[in-house]
């Protein structure tokens, strides 16, 4: 390895630290837990100084919020997209991506320890969630009804949840992430059918 | 008091013992965790001897699954049951008020340590959730299928699942447990979707 790819530890400046101190806090928290979660502990494993993680955060709370918030995936769909389905599949993705990360490990755990953090867990709503686009697949979904293909009133906050419900219960009930056939399994039977599209009905099946 | 409603600790039996016993796991979990569980800490706090647990059940993992598989609600429909939303409400909540119990604590305690308990986990998916009707609402999916008023072939595993990963989605997203008007709007908006009843669409609405 020669100096120009790995430049001397203290001379670590902007992106990189940042993303030295945003790794350090993920792997520290995970080994830790949150109560445990200290500057000095951030610090050391990203072998800077604790001085330089006050410069830009009051908390080791702030250093974790804002590692998680920088690695949430943005759900975007081009302008001119015109596939829907695999739209929505696209989304369950990102998702299914990032729940296999250390960012997302520590959103867990902000979650499971609500109780005892319940101004970080708000904080990871309001400041990560939320901005991020709220749900997987809603941003998809808003598309489509600017579009006219989906009638915008049944985008619902229930339906905006089916997706992201569905996966999350699957990854609780198996202890793996679905895979894509999964997640088409859902666009196509829960989320599409929410938006009125579908499901395949043959001609014998009753109405209501 | 008197004796006759509360026979001495040293003489009770049968299913009085039991229910005891079955509170005091349960209790006993909460308080020390899966990994500190002990047969001795089960049979203190239930005013019992070691050995009449041991007379029933091989550790105390063992009195823990017999305790959440007591507790465990069973969906039933009454067979000229002719009421689908109202039914699935009705399944919805049944999971909503155990959810609210010790038993549904500690079945998430171990959900949540399954890594640390694989056996465990597994024993209570197989021995307690699947004899129980596996998931809410498939019990009365598949009564009114029976009737002919959903196609069979539409109760899919992700579909059977919808209610359940939305109201898990809901409790850990807002820390509470859905009430009757968001069980009803996962019902409407959600399961009969999928099942081909609904949306209300406008006519406004455009078609794939």
């Amino acid at each position: 390895m020669t100096e120009h790819e790995r430049p001397a530890r203290t001379r670590r400046r902007g992106e990189e630290l940042l993303t030295a101190i945003r790794a350090a806090v993920l792997a520290e928290v995970a080994e830790t837990g949150l109560g445990r979660l200290t500057m000095e502990g951030i610090a050391k494993r990203a072998g800077t100084a604790k001085t330089s993680l006050y410069r830009r955060w009051s908390s080791p709370q702030e250093v974790l919020l804002d590692a998680i918030h920088a690695e949430h995936p943005q759900e975007t769909v081009s302008p001119g997209s015109d596939d829907l389905r695999g739209d929505l599949i696209r989304a369950l993705r990102q998702l299914v991506d990032w729940m296999r990360s250390p960012s997302a490990e520590a959103a867990g755990s902000i979650v499971a320890e609500r109780v005892r953090h319940p101004e970080l867990a708000r904080a990871l709503y309001e400041r990560v969630f939320e901005p991020r686009g709220g749900r997987f697949t809603l941003t998809v979904l808003r598309h489509y009804a600017e579009q006219g293909r989906i009638d915008p009133r049944l985008i619902t906050p229930v339906v905006a949840d089916i997706g992201e419900a569905l996966v999350f219960k699957y990854a609780m009930d198996t202890h793996q992430v679905p895979d894509d056939a999964k997640l088409a399994e859902i666009v196509d039977q829960a989320v599409l059918p929410a938006v009125g599209i579908g499901p395949d009905r043959p001609e014998s099946a009753a109405k209501p």
